[in-house]
């Protein structure tokens, strides 16, 4: 069912002010298919969008309004980059009005509410809504998205590290130690959002390096919760992020045990056959070490396999830019689907190098 | 004469290894009338570009060829992404085979070749050519440009500099003192190019802030050669270039003393009026403190006329990205013009904010 | 006078939890003859210093006290590295205690309260004790620093300005148009201070450069005050403040025009002779361009004077260490004079490049 | 033995042209017992040392010589600060003349010359001096180097992996399994060097993350080696190097698995007995997230052992300058050991934050 070339996508953006919001706005206004309606904001009612962000200016001529006066029930769709929350305490309102929903916040994240509420701190209000919704990780669930009326978009650690290890689950027979996965991700500043903190100014963040939620974070318990969908088991995980003086690019490194059944495999050719077909995961040759400018303002994710000295140890490097493919880009790329339009369409910008 | 919706002009590139050269490559490969059929390197013969630029990996399959073999007289037109001196040298010849130039280098900038030999340090190679070519500074030289064979794309700081006094030297009467015209400017690293070279390490250029060229730089006279121009006389200006620790991005702080004849023109409407309908040149509203990463990847120019107190003292501030609208933006927006299309096509992407 | 070898001098500091503040700390707790007593947060009370800056741990055993109970009546000097406003509202009843105090905020920079005011948005607190402090640039007040209860250390901008003019200002007669001063600088982010504010956010600040405070600027009056001082009339002053993506330094570009009468003034010597005896000020050789990272961390500050192909335009480049020189290292250098001590005691310490 | 307080170190540096030679002149020209004798370079014979570093002007009077003329033989020491290959060289002649050697690159780092001669493309000169020298990691190595006539000064990543492992060897049980240790590192740029080189130059490194040496680093048989001396028998290691958009700075994130045996083992009891006299190691309190800038400019490692959810995977974070502890300061804290001197003589400097 081809679209015609002429459908128009009526849009609204729930809270447009952050990073997530402004990316939104900078793809949606290259969209072909795509009429902005309104964005909202309580605390920025009636600025236009391009005076906060004059990156927008002659391009976006929105003002900011509060959610009552902006119609979003007369949107086909309405995105929510937002805090935690507020998406699924206006989810049943909008899906009566007939609209679709993306939340780039985790509200539709994680299916299993308990781990949602110890994470999240605050109970779920709508798990009917929930267990309707899709995880808008299309590389994964492209035919639940395509059907979804909501669908939460993954959190940015987590696509890199699920695409990066989604191709070691396709098969019935194990390839590595699930009881012992790495996840040692590294992520630019603009991951944490616009909000005034001092641990993200720049006098604390440019020129130093840091781990941080070592003890626990949110994105662990998403990525837990796909990965034994994708493995059928529990998977045993360590996740470590670290604070990247950059402002956009995430670098996910993973370390796996081969299992002794599977040190006759050949992981490049298992990788690049898993993604032959996806337009924005690019396998790159064996020996390629990614870079994460190499995709920065751009939609696309790209991994590279290594097998240090031929050994028992599987090194996968992945690479994204945390706010296209691990925010506002895959949030289009679902909304795309959602509405039978080729998936690349308004993705195809190339990255910006240097 | 609106030109077919299917014009193909077929494009190719010399010397594409540098950060112009990359930035030409995603320009026009995003670009719809575009056809790239060669891009030349000795150095890289036979690599394919995307190797070199994995942000180009799906998007441009060409190899680099050598210069002999590449077949760029069947281009429409060709790009110089070159040091100084080499589109001089190859300029008749393909001029006789009926291709356009477009020269980065400064080549077709300076008028007077006595300046150039003295800032280049080699003569002029084709006076003749240097005679009919035009200066690409399409917003102070529009049909010329769109009736050229040659076009010198101007330098990032005279791009800046001159678009931000153009306003100041349209009528007769002069607004200014023209004797001491004072041009601070700072520009991101990438500025310097793709060379191997101590002073724009990492290690050397992070985290610091320098001035350069205070004794001379080649844009002096290129400015100056055009300003002359512009203003029907010699203009005397102090030219102090600053490096930023950045990588896109160029600021000037211009400071101009109004005469006192002048002291009652309204210069915020004077900037407004002279850009109306320039497509690529946004004059801010009073007040505004103009950012580069507000142009950063896009080819917009901004300009923000302040005027403290309301004194003598006039101040603009103008910023664009180095590589765009100050290099291959500019030199895109060239070839639209040269070929008869819209201005602005290909040329329409947002700015990457953050 | 010489000091005994073994001066103790007891300090307190005031509010201790920015950029100044753990820059004191760093440079007290390597000085020789300093005895930390004490150093206030209201908000951080019981924390110990080194958990908030772990740079410190095993050098400052110190814990953040609220003001009542630090004892600083016991103290022998008292530095104000808080918000303005709060070192003149405590100055009397140190005072009577025979407590001395360095404030690095602006209560006591302006001698003229109505210019305070207008700028500061509160009454001053005690024009008495303002009248009879100093204002802390040490090399143009040594006498009455030495001799004061009270001193206002300089702000960041002003140091430089001040510096790169004041040989400019020596003799009677004038060598410069002082009615069109221009001081374009940059400063490093740390120069905003330590809160959460969305502008000095790393993702707003980096790979970015931009000007503020053009409309008018608190180091604006500072300035002309001390302008006039020096000059004995007053100065036109155009001062236009940028922000660097770095995270310590400032960079001063000064232009003046020369005045037909000193076209012929050796200005080069003129400040070298003005400065052989200070151990802070480095007049750099003629032709040099200083770079901000050669005073990092460091009390030093450079200056170059150039004069562009010899005309009549003089182009002053002043670099500091915006929180050492600018501030922290400012403050004990005025520590060193109001106790005796040698200038230099405890600021030695090196630049440090890379 | 207790040194005399006056002990004069006449000390030459070969190479300082770099960034480990101009940490060297920071540190040694503000250490107490040290006289700089010689600098050497054959490049920039006659040159200034302050023309090339200005952070250096007024404090460092020497200028480069060639070596012949530097008269290295009447030195107590000489560092070689020089690619590798250099102090081999020149060793026993220096040797022969009672002079003292530590190398800061690799020539004394590897006993196994054959492994050597694999990673660094040239046989060693002087395997009977390469026998009788020490490896400069003083924690570890403290005896042999106080002994020592030659040292040959650790490489910056080996500083971190095995200060971050060694206590994990001390028993007779092993803790963890041995045959698959994770480093997962990350350096600033400047471990580079000051090379010429296009990939670090700062358009290609800022606002960029990227792995390298993925498929072999020289560093690695270097930490397998002494893995190896300190466990007694082979180490399974991973060694995966990133490159951090930051100037100055290492952080290594170490995976082990805990083998069932050790469960019960207080991870953090562990490291703090290991490291509780020495000066420059600190092991910080559990819970804790160590930052490079904590230790910017300093000679101090922090370490942080981490343990997720309190299963069998130990995770240990460590930070160090890599010019100072990973280089310079370490190759200091080398030489006061070899002479008698307190091994924190000099190196007392505290970290620069922000």
């Amino acid at each position: 069912m081809a679209p015609a070339a002429d459908t128009r996508i009526k849009v609204g953006i729930v809270g447009g002010t952050g990073y997530t919001g402004v990316e939104l706005l900078r793809l949606l206004s290259q969209h072909p298919n795509v009429e902005l309606r309104a964005i909202t904001s309580r605390k920025e009612d009636g600025m236009p969008v391009a005076e906060m962000f004059p990156s927008l200016r002659g391009r976006v001529n929105l003002k900011f309004q509060v959610p009552d006066s902006a119609g979003l029930e007369h949107c086909d769709v309405v995105f929510f980059a937002t805090p935690h929350g507020v998406a699924m305490s206006q989810a049943q309102a909008l899906l009566a009005a007939g609209v679709r929903i993306i939340d780039l916040a985790a509200d539709f994240r994680l299916q299993d509410t308990a781990v949602f509420e110890r994470w999240y701190k605050m109970p779920h209000a709508c798990p009917d809504v929930l267990r309707e919704s899709a995880y808008g990780l299309v590389e994964l669930n492209r035919e639940r998205v395509a059907a979804a009326r909501v669908v939460g978009n993954p959190g940015c650690y987590p696509t890199t590290v699920l695409l990066g290890l989604a191709p070691l689950f396709q098969g019935d027979a194990p390839l590595i130690d699930t009881g012992h996965v790495i996840a040692d991700c590294k992520s630019g500043v603009s991951g944490a959002g616009r909000k005034a903190e001092v641990a993200t100014l720049f006098s604390e963040a440019s020129d130093n390096f840091k781990a941080y939620g070592v003890m626990g974070h949110r994105h662990h318990p998403e990525i837990s919760e796909q990965l034994k969908l994708l493995a059928g088991q529990p998977v045993g995980l360590t996740f470590t992020p670290h604070l990247v003086p950059m402002v956009r690019g995430m670098f996910s490194t993973l370390y796996m045990r081969i299992l002794p059944s599977a040190l006759d495999v050949d992981f490049q050719a298992l990788y690049e056959q898993r993604y032959a077909d996806e337009p924005f995961v690019d396998v790159m040759p064996a020996g390629s070490l990614p870079e994460t400018r190499t995709v920065r303002a751009s939609n696309f994710l790209r991994i590279a396999v290594h097998r240090p000295d031929g050994g028992d140890q599987l090194v996968v490097l992945v690479v994204q830019d945390n706010l296209v493919k691990g925010a506002s880009g895959q949030a289009v790329q679902n909304m795309n689907l959602m509405f039978g339009l080729p998936e690349t369409t308004g993705l195809g910008l190339i990255a910006v190098l240097p």
